[in-house]
């Protein structure tokens, strides 16, 4: 078999790299954005939805349905949420992955807290009054870029 | 308890609304990008990780390294794949998942299609010559938008 001639680890002129982010590079980037994703399994599945989140703390936040199949994976004792960017004209991303407990927040103060946090109103609709808590317990990152 | 009082069906003065997407429509926004994430299991921990990947026929496939986590979580049965996009100025945003069997690209003629195929080279680098390949058995995605 004949593959085309070509250099895995470069292009347009650079070389490609991943860098490992720091905690606190990751932490900056959970609070800089307002959405990501819940992974979970389902039936056997990995299942990956959008979710509008906050950060309070350690742990995200994200409002969902009773009743709709983020509810149904929760609680865990080892849930996913991830963010991530990219930038195709310059090759380059990053992503963050936090892993934890998740749970139904049902502690009245920190609703209370929570509700009164500013968070985007999910953008899926309907009443979304279940609150979801993952508490970080492992964070890593990293970032992918042209030299 | 007492909670801030609020629709949460409603907000910027439009109707927050959440629509499937057709068949067809998922696969304009599979082909439409170049950059989403693979979903898998490791030591009973989901983890998604962003691949640049290309679409041929109703399959997905991305370039990976040989010896890393997602390797080492193909073949399987069932894997998952996720792109989406957001634009927070509008609460507006969509997505799509793929489920399907994965398994690593062995077929000359496929692998000689591939690597000739115009893909964007993996961002993070290094010799990432492992094609993995996922038949899309399941598509589904959604909407979620003001009205």
């Amino acid at each position: 078999m004949s593959l085309p001639s070509m250099d895995p680890g470069r292009a347009d002129g650079g070389l490609h790299v991943a860098e490992e982010l720091s905690q606190e590079q990751c932490w900056e980037l959970l609070r800089s954005k307002a959405t990501g994703r819940f992974g979970f399994i389902e039936q056997g599945r990995v299942v990956i939805l959008p979710v509008n989140y906050v950060v309070d703390g350690q742990s995200i936040y994200f409002r969902t349905t009773g009743d709709g199949s983020i509810a149904g994976a929760v609680p865990s004792p080892e849930s996913t949420f991830q963010i991530d960017d990219s930038r195709a004209d310059r090759s380059e991303g990053w992503s963050v992955l936090v892993s934890g407990a998740s749970s139904r927040v049902e502690d009245e103060d920190l609703l209370t807290r929570l509700w009164g946090k500013v968070m985007a109103e999910p953008w899926a609709g309907g009443a979304r009054n279940l609150f979801i808590r993952i508490q970080a317990d492992r964070v890593s990152g990293r970032h992918v870029h042209l030299t």
